[in-house]
C-alpha cells in the first residue's frame, strides 16, 4: 500500500491480483513502465472518481483519475457495465486488463470487466460540470470541492512539489530547520498590522486583563527574529511556516495568512551573500518543480497565463543572473522615465507598485535585487551603512515580472550600540531586551531573508490571483471552512 | 558558500585559500574525510563560538563550535594569541593550518595562525558558564540563548532531521502535502479550548461584531477536516504543521502551541490499513535519526534520559510488530489488574494515564494501538462499527511508554445518512454543510491519523519535559519572546 510512485515496483502491484488493501490507483497505472510491459496481460483493479463518461453503442468509455497525475486513465467497458450512478464526479472501482492503448493520446487503458460505483455523486447539485472548464473565480467559491478541477488538482500536486524543493535545498546546503513559534508576544515588528489571540472565553467576557499567557499575544507576522536568536548557535536555519497580517488589503497579492520561507546565515558580512542564496533558492526550486510536474506546469502556462508567462521566457531566466540595482539608481531610472507616475519618484520614498513594475520592464522583464534602501524606510533590526549625505541601510528587495516584491531580506544590526541607540529612540529598549542580549553574547555579523511562497508559485506559474495558489484563502470578509 | 556538508567538496574548499563568503565553517572540517587527505597541510579559516579556553604556559586550547555538529574543533595556539575577549561564549575566526591530531579524541585539530574575536562575550552575565552541565529547567528560561546549550543544539538538530525523514516519508510513498489552514471558522470539532482571533483594533474596542473574517474564527486543533476534502480529489494526502489548545494545563506533555503529523487515505476500508501507515511512518522516522544524528542521540540515550530509555530497548521496537488490542480487551486487562486505579477501569469511560501506562507496561513496554473505542466517546466523524451491544467506532490510538497517547486516528464516516443523522442530533447540521457534501458528491471509504510530533521526540529520545523539544515553548502564562 506504500509503493513508491510508479516504476516497475507499482507495474508489479498492478499486475498481479492483490488483496483489498494494495489495490493501485487508477493513476499510477500510467507510468511509462507499463507500456512496454510484457505482463500487461495481467488483471487489476483501480479506483478513483470519474472525470469523463462516454456511451457509444457498443463501447463505454471512462476517464478515471486518482490525483497522482493530470492525466486519467481511461476505461474500456461492454455498454452493459453502465448504471445510473456511473456518472460524473462518482468514485468508483474497476477491475479489468491493463493493456497498450491503440490511441496516441494514452500508453495504457483499462479493458473493464467490473465496474463498482463506490459513491455516487449528486451531479444536479455539484458545482462542477462535465467538460466545463471552470473560471479560477469560479471554482474558488467551493474550497471543499476544488481540489477536485484540473486546475487546483495541478495547482496542489506543484505546491506539493515546490514544498518539497525548498526543504531539500536547505537541507543539502547543511541549514538546520527551525519551526519558529506562531504566536509570539512580539508586537512592534513594523511589518503590518497584528492579530491578536484570546481565549474563547477571554472573547465572550472581553476580558482585556488574565491574558491566557499573562501577556497579550499576537500571530508571528515573521520568524526573522526567532530565526536570528537561533542564528547565534547555527550558521545556517530556516523556517517554512505560515505568517499572519491583519491588513484590509483586496489585492491579488495579498493574504490574510500565508506561507513564507526564511533564512538566517552567520558570519555573512555582505548583501550578495543573501542575494546569492536567494537567487540559488529560487532557480534550484523552480528547476526542480519544472522537471518534476511538467504537465501539471503545462497546464498553467498553456492555459491559465498563456500570454503573461511562457515557459520559454521562464526558462531563459533560470539561465541568466539576476540583475542588481541600487536604491540610487533605481530613483535615477524613476526620475528619468518618459512614464508619469501617480506617485512622484523621490530619493527617501518607499518604491511603489507602479515604480516596481517599471524597474522590472526596464531591465527586460526578468528578476531584479534592489539594494541599500534609505535608513529611514526601514526597520530597526537592518545594518546601517553609515553612509551619507543619503543614509541608507544593508536592505534588499527581489523584484519580479507581474508580481513586484517577491522577497526581502537585509545584514542585520549585529552592533551593540548601533542597535542599543535605534531601539532607545524607538522607545522598544525593554520589549527586545532579549534581542540586544544576542548582541552581548557572541554577536556575529548576520543576514537573512525571507520568501513569499504563495506570490512564489503566482510568478512561475503566472497565475493572477493570489487565492488560487494555497489550498484554504483567508482575506478580509472571508474564512470558508 | 551553499556547499553541501561534509565530504569532499567541503575539504576542498577547507584547503584552499577562500575569499571571505566561501569560509567554511568550524564543523564542516571534523568531516571524517579530512583525516586520511594528504591536502591537510593546506591553511583554513574557521567560524564559530568558543566553548571552552585553556590556557597553558606552552600552548592555547580552544574548542570552537559552530551547530553543524555536537563535538568542536580543537584549535592550538600559541599563547600569545589570547586577549582579554577570548572567552566562553565569544564569536572567533582563526586562521590557520589542519593537521591530523595526536588525540585519539578527535580526527584533527587546528594550529592557529591568527585567531579573531568577532563578537565578544560579556561572561559576567552570560546565563550559561564555562563546561557546567545546566539542567534543562535552567536553560528553559533563556529561549533566546538556550540554543547554544549541548542538549538544545542536538535537539534542534534532531528535530530538523525528523522533519525532514517525515517529509520524505510521505513523498517517497506518493502523498501530496496540503497547507492546512492554521485560521479556521470550525469552532466545534471537539478537540479542546480554542484560542479565537481578532484584529488588534478588535481587542482593544472589544468589538464583538465587524469581525475582520465577518465570522468569529479560531486557531486550528488539527488539520483532518480540511484534509478529508482533499482526500476527495488526492488518494494520499498530508500535512505538518502547527496546532493549538487553550487548555489551561502544566503537565509534561501539553503545549497550547505544537506540531502534528496528520495523513488521510482514500479508498481505505480497515483500520489495519491506518495503523500500517502510521507504524511504517515511525519506524522510518525514527530509523532515519538515529542513523543520520548518532551522536546527539546518544547525549540524549545517555545523560538524559539513560534510565527510562536505552537505545537498544528502542532498536528491539523497531524490529518487533507493534501490539494491537481492543478497547474491549484493554478494558478487561484493566478490571482482572491487581493495581488500585484512581478511576475504576469501566465499559465506556475513557482511558486515563494510569489506564494507558498499565497497559503499556502489561504489553511489555512496547508501543501498542488500541481500536474500536466506545461510539459515545468519539467525535461525530469517526465511522459507526455497526456493532453491538457494546456500540463501537473504528477509532485506533497509538500508546507508547512514558508518554501515553502518541498517536489517535480512525476510518471517517463516509455514508452520508449516518452522519447526517449524527451532525443532526448534535446541532451542527447547518456548520457542517460543507463536510456533508463530501458525502455527496463521490464520496469514498477513507481514514487518517495524527501523530504528536513533540510527543514523538520526547518518546524517541526519553525527554520528560515537552518544553524541551520544542525551540520555543508556548504554554499557560508563558510566551517568552
Amino acid at each position: 500500500m506504500l509503493g513508491t510512485r510508479g516504476g516497475w515496483r507499482a507495474l508489479r502491484r498492478c499486475f498481479s491480483s492483490l488483496p483489498r488493501e494494495q489495490r493501485v490507483p487508477a493513476a499510477r497505472l500510467r507510468v511509462r513502465e507499463a507500456l512496454g510491459a510484457r505482463e500487461a496481460a495481467g488483471k487489476v483493479k483501480v479506483q478513483g472518481w470519474v472525470r469523463s463518461v462516454r456511451s457509444q453503442k457498443e463501447v463505454l468509455f471512462l476517464h478515471v483519475n486518482d490525483g497522482s497525475s493530470l492525466e486519467s486513465l481511461q476505461v474500456v467497458a461492454d455498454p452493459s457495465l453502465e448504471c445510473r450512478d456511473l456518472t460524473f464526479g462518482s468514485a468508483v472501482e474497476v477491475q479489468g486488463k491493463l493493456v497498450k492503448s491503440p490511441h496516441k493520446m494514452q500508453d495504457v487503458e483499462l479493458q473493464a470487466e467490473a465496474i463498482h460505483v463506490v459513491g455516487p455523486c449528486d451531479t444536479l447539485s455539484f458545482p462542477f460540470k462535465i467538460k466545463e472548464r471552470h473560471p479560477l473565480e469560479y471554482v474558488r467559491q467551493f474550497p471543499h470541492l476544488r481540489c477536485r478541477s484540473n486546475a487546483l488538482g495541478a495547482l496542489l500536486r506543484i505546491r506539493s512539489e515546490a514544498t518539497a524543493a525548498i526543504h531539500s535545498f536547505f537541507q543539502d546546503n547543511g541549514y538546520v530547520h527551525i519551526h519558529t513559534p506562531i504566536i509570539t508576544s512580539n508586537d512592534c515588528e513594523g511589518a503590518g498590522e497584528l492579530f491578536q489571540i484570546g481565549t474563547s472565553q477571554e472573547a465572550k467576557k472581553s476580558v482585556e486583563k488574565n491574558h491566557f499567557f499573562n501577556v497579550p499575544t499576537f500571530l508571528t507576522v515573521s520568524g526573522q527574529l526567532h530565526l536570528e536568536a537561533m542564528a547565534g548557535a547555527f550558521t545556517r536555519v530556516f523556517t517554512f511556516g505560515p505568517t499572519f497580517r491583519a491588513e484590509n488589503s483586496q489585492s491579488r497579492r495579498h493574504l490574510a495568512e500565508f506561507y513564507m520561507v526564511e533564512a538566517e546565515l552567520s558570519f555573512t558580512e555582505s548583501l550578495q551573500d543573501i542575494m546569492q542564496v536567494m537567487e540559488h533558492l529560487f532557480k534550484t526550486a523552480t528547476s526542480t518543480v519544472f522537471s518534476k510536474c511538467p504537465r501539471d506546469v503545462e497546464l498553467f502556462h498553456k492555459y491559465v497565463a498563456p500570454a503573461q508567462k511562457n515557459k520559454g521566457r521562464l526558462e531563459q531566466m533560470l539561465k541568466n543572473k539576476f540583475v542588481i540595482i541600487s536604491y540610487n539608481e533605481a530613483v535615477e531610472i524613476l526620475k528619468q522615465a518618459s512614464q508619469t507616475f501617480t506617485f512622484k519618484p523621490e530619493w527617501g520614498c518607499d518604491l511603489q507598485t507602479e515604480h516596481e513594475k517599471y524597474l522590472v520592464k526596464h531591465c527586460g522583464e526578468v528578476p531584479v535585487f534592489v539594494i541599500n534602501y534609505p535608513y529611514d524606510l526601514k526597520p530597526f533590526y537592518m545594518r546601517d551603512n553609515e553612509d551619507g549625505p543619503q543614509h541608507t541601510v544593508a536592505a534588499v528587495d527581489l523584484l519580479v515580472p507581474g508580481i513586484g516584491e517577491l522577497c526581502g531580506g537585509s545584514l542585520r544590526e549585529e552592533r551593540l550600540p548601533f542597535l542599543e541607540s535605534r531601539l532607545q529612540r524607538l522607545g522598544l529598549t525593554d520589549a527586545y531586551q532579549w534581542y540586544l542580549d544576542l548582541r552581548k553574547f557572541g554577536s556575529v555579523p548576520h543576514g537573512g531573508f525571507g520568501m513569499g511562497f504563495e506570490r512564489y508559485l503566482q510568478y512561475i506559474l503566472g497565475v493572477d490571483n493570489i487565492k488560487d495558489v494555497i489550498p484554504f484563502p483567508r482575506f478580509p470578509h472571508s474564512c470558508l471552512l
